[in-house]
């Protein structure tokens, strides 16, 4: 055991396998209770600047970089010609970041239902708000489940669902349905992406999303894990699910600029998942 | 933040980083401080058991597998004929049980400066300790920085390196010195594995890590970031460095039983890195 540090520490503990992830904080820079959950913003020792929903990190400033770039550029690059977008949640505005680095993007609907969770990043996080005010993004502010479902089919190259933990105001997020419905608004080609939590600390959750993904229609599915070091675990995952065929990667953009993803990560992610994860996708293995 | 458990916590806390980790706790099985460090073995709610040495957790039953498997099987698959070993540390034995999963290697030396260690990986963890009786292997109980110097040239075929952070005993197995020892101890077509920290917490130790190993007179190396949950930010690495070429995958073995550990992501690993952590490898990008 170690000594009690001087400054406070935002401890958040995974209850189904009793394990913890702190930060250390120098100061709270904002508090408050929207009608959806409670919206945090800390200052982290070493972290940056650290966004907690209902308890639970989102992101910090240190390595939001990694989710906001796998959540986005595999799927995109995986489409031929990713020209309209949907992403699901997303209010802090780093997935639309990403997705705004790519030409070949022409209108991108972001649907969350918070709008407080926006208006605290567009004050706390100017690092990733930068395309909130892309011309070719709009921002709804409404209950994603309701907003596609009411979706014209076919209405969409690429979802990119960037939700919280499958509890609380998520859960309808990761339900067969809500999936089923994103199926009908992808048009032929279209790829769906979602963040599916950690691998190794809930590996049966992730066999389930998946499950759900082939019950909702979906072709094809790839996991795609990555390091996160301040998500409980430090491993998380992004699932993508294709209309037809199987994910692959369809195109290189030379002029992405990324911390974490490269077209090379992307390939040996599809073709060499470590053995405990790859049977999250395939099934135990014989 | 959480409200406090009922049942006590591990807590380990990444000084430089100013983040935790924790493990909550059923009971303590073991407490022992020996000439080297402080030995502590907990039972803990969801992960088995933990190993901690000076407050460091160095294995849960739960994720060891992880780590022992990604120090001994790429090291040992990239040899053409990996007949005699030199495991440094892995005084718990997890290092050597996967080593004696290969049926090419004939020899191995287990040098460990602290012998209370395997003692009391012999009386708490009997699915690690399972090759310490293999024939073929010798426990020595010793500095390994001395043996090592000591060591005829060219008298191994692959040396791991199983050691704890740099600091306290394991500081010495971090220096050039030693590296240099390393790679005189090696045979022509050697290759050494070593533990070599988080990618993602620590970049700078894992690029001076590589810069002693060039200077130490190694000709290629790689490195293998894996998931370890129970380790600080989840994310840590094996580093490779060969005698001659550059690693790659020589060998696969169909026999061989593992849980992470796959040829296929052997091979991502050595084609596919994330851009940062390509970078501690290569130096900066242009």
């Amino acid at each position: 055991m170690t000594a009690s540090p001087a400054l406070p520490w935002f401890v958040e503990i995974a209850p189904e396998r009793r394990c913890s992830i702190g930060l250390e904080i120098r100061r709270t820079l904002h508090r408050e209770r929207s009608p959806y959950q409670e919206i945090v913003v800390h200052e982290t020792s070493d972290h940056g600047r650290l966004l907690a929903l209902d308890g639970c990190i989102m992101l910090t400033e240190s390595d939001e970089f990694v989710y906001h770039e796998m959540l986005a550029h595999p799927a995109l690059l995986s489409h031929p010609a990713p020209a309209r977008v949907v992403i699901v949640g997303g209010g802090d505005g780093g997935t639309l970041r990403e997705v705004a680095r790519h030409a070949a993007v022409g209108a991108i609907v972001q649907v969350e239902i918070d709008e407080r969770v926006t208006a605290v990043a567009r004050a706390h996080f100017p690092a990733l708000v930068t395309a909130l005010d892309d011309p070719r993004a709009r921002l709804v502010f409404a209950d994603a489940v309701a907003w596609m479902r009411a979706a014209p089919a076919a209405s969409a190259d690429v979802v990119l669902v960037d939700s919280t933990d499958p509890v609380g105001p998520a859960a309808g997020l990761f339900a067969v349905e809500f999936l089923a419905d994103c199926r009908r608004v992808l048009a032929p080609g279209g790829i769906l992406a979602l963040q599916s939590e950690s691998p190794i600390l809930y590996p049966e959750l992730v066999r389930l999303v998946h499950a759900r993904l082939v019950e909702a229609g979906f072709a094809g599915r790839a996991l795609l894990p990555f390091s996160q070091p301040t998500y409980p675990s430090g491993t998380w995952s992004v699932s993508l699910a294709t209309v037809e065929g199987t994910p692959v990667r369809r195109r290189h953009d030379p002029s992405l600029s990324t911390r974490y993803y490269t077209p090379e990560h992307h390939d040996a992610l599809l073709t060499g998942l470590p053995r405990c994860y790859r049977a999250l996708v395939t099934g135990p293995e014989a």
